[in-house]
């Protein structure tokens, strides 16, 4: 089969064999995947990876020991928990310390013809999501994580900084749960897809609201976020930290502390909720697919993936 | 009157007219105040401070419109309020945006013969807790802040960073609810006072626990300190943010994001259950008091109180 390698920064496609499936895993034929910035940055060579990568897919099951899931079109959750300890036992496999992680630790990834979960990890995709559709399950998950770690009341103004792929389905996401969300960015087209969802948005300037929000969610990739997103939150506030960036950030701890902020760290989601979002069209990620290759031109995929005012790029078998 | 006065870095004692109480306030004369590591950063020219600090203070009313006020030992809440906007319906004094600050932010401070502070800001001391022991309400109800905004349950294991003042002072009031206390300090002899507390302690080496614990207060005073503490603390958990570090902190963001950390900036607190727990001989202050000096004797004063390995260093008329 055809699968993606990342290697010193180098995108190659190789020729190899299809992957066995273990007791307990299904086998997933590809239908569609999704480059995201961790791809970018797995590229880059952040943690050391050297592999297959890809963790935003929907494909379809050839293969399973649950019978009932062969022939389904599946989304799988990214984090491979080891189901037994005190993290598993409490709902929280994606912080299993035992984990790995579909095309980013230790478990190849979504970039090939054919991978293998667990079939625990498997959703069924509802007919009313289209392929295309369902490679956003995992980013939108991530940002319905947002809700599950914050008590955000309906109607309470949140300010999202960044129009990226992820700040754009943040957006969405606290639009449908009923917030009336002020999105940040600096690309009037972005940020027009959140406008259209119902968000108020603004192309920002150097000066932003101080002191204004309630709620504050840094999604600009950029480590300067966090700082501009501290000044915005108005004393006993939260910011929701969603940019992975590398190396360190500047923080000016004493606004932090004098205002008595609270600065929430938010990686991954259920990806229950995110999927009925996508079903009830409560989120729209047409406008969002910037260009869609097959898995053979998976490297010049990455290079219009990372070429700035790209949003997301589809891989196909 | 004596009063102590800050400017350029330098500490000077001058002979001043004792001020005038506002309609509301009471005039307070003086019986002990503390050094706080804020007045020495007030010294060193934070927040282009000058003028007259002092913010930890025991005094006794000598005038007053609150009647019954008049004649008693008191301690004073040090954000003086609007007491008319949002933030003060709320209770919420503390963050009043419109508020000065005793010894901090535009109101005069308690380094001096006589003070004025609103009556509603001024607590009667009860019988059993001393002058001296009253001047460390304001510390211990900006430790016993933690417990409003995080809930740490009876029995959780709690980490504590830092030996200086407020981290002893935090380490004996987790202790005090009813925390396994783990504090971690350079110095032995600090460190054995949150021990008779009821802490364990450690001397602190370049190896501390990873991913051990779901609380840890981060109060060394350092910049360093934070990225220690998130370090340390396990996946979901909190990390309560208790150090004024100027200028900034550098954070690596990836930890926070990727465990889900939540940091929590925390700064002052309720003085009715500081006092309560001093009453109650629940803190242990008397090994905390490195010095006292007359107000006379500021300069020396403070130059003690920046020595390394001082502790707390009182003031009286």
């Amino acid at each position: 089969m055809l699968a993606v390698h990342l290697e010193n920064g180098e995108v190659s496609v190789r020729r190899v064999a299809r992957p066995r499936r273990k007791p307990g895993f299904s086998l997933v034929r590809l239908l569609a995947a999704g480059i995201c910035n961790t791809d970018l940055e797995l590229q880059r060579g952040y943690y050391g990876f050297r592999g297959r990568p890809g963790h935003e897919f929907a494909g379809e099951v050839v293969e399973s020991d649950t019978q009932e899931l062969v022939g389904k079109r599946v989304v799988g959750e990214i984090n491979l928990a080891c189901r037994q300890c005190d993290w598993c036992a409490r709902g929280l496999e994606r912080h299993c310390p035992h984990r790995t992680v579909l095309g980013i630790v230790r478990h190849p990834g979504a970039f090939a013809e054919f991978l293998t979960l667990p079939d625990a990890n498997l959703h069924v995709v509802p007919a009313a999501v289209s392929n295309e559709q369902a490679v956003f399950v995992e980013p939108v998950a991530a940002a319905c994580e947002i809700l599950d770690q914050v008590k955000i009341p309906r109607g309470a103004e949140v300010a999202v900084l960044g129009d990226g792929k992820l700040g754009l389905l943040i957006g969405q996401v606290l639009v449908a749960h009923g917030a009336r969300v002020r999105q940040f960015g600096r690309h009037r087209e972005k940020l027009s897809i959140v406008e259209r969802a119902g968000a108020s948005v603004e192309v920002a300037t150097a000066k932003l609201p101080v002191a204004e929000f309630n709620f504050v969610v840094e999604a600009t990739g950029s480590a300067q976020g966090l700082q501009a997103a501290v000044q915005m939150t108005r004393p006993r506030g939260t910011v929701v930290m969603k940019s992975t960036v590398h190396g360190t950030t500047p923080l000016d701890a004493a606004p932090v502390i004098v205002n008595e902020i609270t600065l929430v760290g938010s990686r991954c989601g259920r990806f229950a909720p995110a999927l009925r979002l996508l079903a009830q069209r409560k989120i729209a990620v047409g406008d969002m697919i910037s260009a869609t290759r097959p898995l053979g031109q998976a490297r010049e995929a990455f290079d219009l993936a990372s070429t700035p005012g790209t949003l997301k790029v589809l891989l196909t078998p």
